[in-house]
């Protein structure tokens, strides 16, 4: 059910439409994170409003609450959270590698304890693949190991090459289940074997941290298996950005042309433009809502922290050049006020205008890519993010 | 610039219309809730496109942070706050007697220490007038004396007297301020003296417990007085509900007809039924929005605690006879789910539930009023009301 489709090139960086069976969404894309189901404090009518196509959730978290078979239950992932545009889910594969609880990892899978109430699960590749079935999101990642950081060359290496196991046995239970991975749903097996309206495509994962080879031989491998997307994942994780960005420029330019690439759980605008000039087209991250929940943020002209004195009698709104609900309506000493008053909305005003922001953005870059200016975007953006408020940060 | 019209009345039951400076709101009304100048998590928009016509702040809190001097700076409490509509601010009175931080009180006023520096501050008549004319709303309380409960006949007969002397200062001042009390602001006065654009009206408060002499006194006392509203206050202060209906049903229909009539601070669908069947047309409370954030829906049958077991695979809304933002796309299952993964929309969309479930209350009231049928309204919703999730509460 997964289509792809390329509309303009502009050096390295694309601009597309990611076709599913919950609509479109346009490329470079950044998808909001609902990490359970909704985004911290705004309502999906908030997030179409402002222009957002895509949401991200995770399978490992969903899992074990409210379970994957509820959400069956419920008509999987769209009608149980009420936002019916597109879907990914993340395997979780970070969560079980970064979150307390994990017991035992060996090539089966991962054993996790619950958070929730300490129930023991094993996440096998087979197992992931099964939940995110259930769920049925129009996207899901398989399963990877994401080692933490720093990591010696010999784990790193066993990481990737699991990864590649785990991928390769998540396309075998794709198969089997009577799904084509690319996300051609159905199109080649019999309908007894064909899930009743299965629209999930799945994306394999590149990891490899800042290892050249180890990201290629990650790469071509998973490359090679029928996937409909593909993912860099173990970038972030406490490496310098100096490295992270090495990596990027290295393997994204090398992943496959014709299937969308998404950079996982990252990163600020820079990163974003960074990403974009390299040749990736979707990204998530929960900055926008977190930030907004701490009083942060962002704008045309850099961060603004709303908690400074300096913006106590500011009737300016967080950006002018903004036209969010939050910034027609709000005034930066009332954001302020709220934030001091620990009131709700200013949490819920500040991450609307943060989302906003980033849509905002993602959308002048597809402008950019579509009329050839990509980089001259990206260098007026940088040159007016880093003239503004950036002084108040220091 | 306030003004008052009665479009129909049904037995002791009346339907109309309050005029302001921010347009028109329908009586009887349920006042939203927004101390600090927000609803709890709910956006100005989000009341408005809910039916939601007026919003009731606290002078006493926003004094205190963001100080009175700012909020008029920034051009008033509209400007301020984003909403746009007619605002009725509390004085405070009830805070000033039930927050800890009151250090002494005299006739002068009450010296209060702030929960914010601790710096002390002398709530007077005046200043309270005089912070409120800063605030400008379009409806204002008068500073009230409201005595704790249990409390014996001297010390509510003194605050009943301390209420009418500094009712009679508050009028003075708002004479000597150029504004007319009933709201016909500047009309008389030179426009040397009047406050530029000064469009709030003061509501006299009647006190004096359940005690009828005492309540009828405050109330001759007060009527007397060229408020444009007056207020039942000192009620759901801790005494027996059947003592509070009794005061009410006593009071309530000796109000002066012509002048809105507001029961401040209260309650519960059952508790505004009585009232408006006893006269009154201005109601507030914290209820839908407190109890929105603990998961406790209102709904048409009764009411509904959405963590209890049997709402986990509910596909149902939270009420079928709603149509709000959140009964058209959200299921009991899922607000169930958000609410145990503590995520921040469980608060948001009950809450907005809620809001909605009262608005659409007011909303029958006043076309049953207006249609000869209240009794009838009434007795059929709370036959509803305690038909169905009542069930679930015992």
């Amino acid at each position: 059910m997964l289509s792809f489709t390329l509309s303009a090139t502009d050096s390295l960086a694309r601009t597309g439409t990611v076709q599913t069976a919950h609509g479109p969404f346009a490329t470079p894309a950044f998808m909001t994170v609902g990490t359970q189901g909704a985004p911290k404090g705004i309502t999906p009518q908030q997030v179409t409003e402002h222009g957002g196509q895509v949401l991200l959730m995770n399978a490992f978290h969903l899992a074990w609450r409210p379970g994957e078979k509820l959400v069956q239950q419920m008509g999987g992932l769209h009608n149980f959270t009420g936002w019916h545009g597109p879907i990914l889910t993340d395997s979780g594969g970070f969560q079980i590698f970064s979150l307390p609880g994990l017991r035992k990892v060996t090539d089966e899978g991962a054993l996790f304890a619950s958070a929730v109430d300490g129930s023991l699960r094993l996440f096998s590749p087979e197992e992931v693949v099964d939940i995110e079935c259930a769920l049925a999101p129009d996207m899901a990642m398989v399963l990877d190991e994401c080692p933490p950081y720093p990591c010696d060359h010999g784990h790193l290496s066993r990481a990737v090459e699991r990864t590649i196991r785990w991928a390769e046995r998540s396309a075998a239970r794709v198969a089997d289940r009577g799904l084509h991975a690319g996300g051609n749903c159905g199109a080649a097996v019999s309908a007894a074997r064909r899930p009743e309206a299965c629209t999930t495509s799945f994306f394999g994962i590149v990891q490899g941290g800042c290892d050249e080879k180890l990201r290629r031989r990650s790469l071509e491998a998973t490359a090679a298996l029928p996937f409909a997307g593909l993912a860099l994942g173990g970038f972030c994780v406490g490496e310098h950005i100096e490295d992270t960005r090495r990596g990027i420029a290295f393997i994204a330019p090398k992943m496959p042309a014709d299937r969308p690439r998404y950079l996982m759980g990252m990163g600020t605008p820079e990163d974003i433009l960074f990403a974009v000039a390299h040749g990736l087209d979707m990204f998530d991250c929960t900055l926008p809502t977190r930030n907004g929940r701490n009083g942060l943020a962002f704008t045309s002209r850099g961060k603004v922290r709303i908690k400074n004195a300096c913006h106590a009698a500011s009737d300016a709104p967080l950006d002018e050049a903004c036209g969010c609900y939050t910034c027609r309506n709000f005034s930066r000493a009332f954001l302020r006020h709220l934030l001091l008053a620990r009131e709700m909305n200013a949490a819920i005003l500040i991450s609307l205008h943060n989302l906003a922001f980033y849509f905002r953005l993602m959308q002048g870059i597809r402008e950019a890519i579509g009329q050839s200016r990509f980089e001259r975007f990206r260098a007026e953006f940088l040159a007016a993010w880093e003239s503004g408020a950036g002084v108040e940060e220091k």
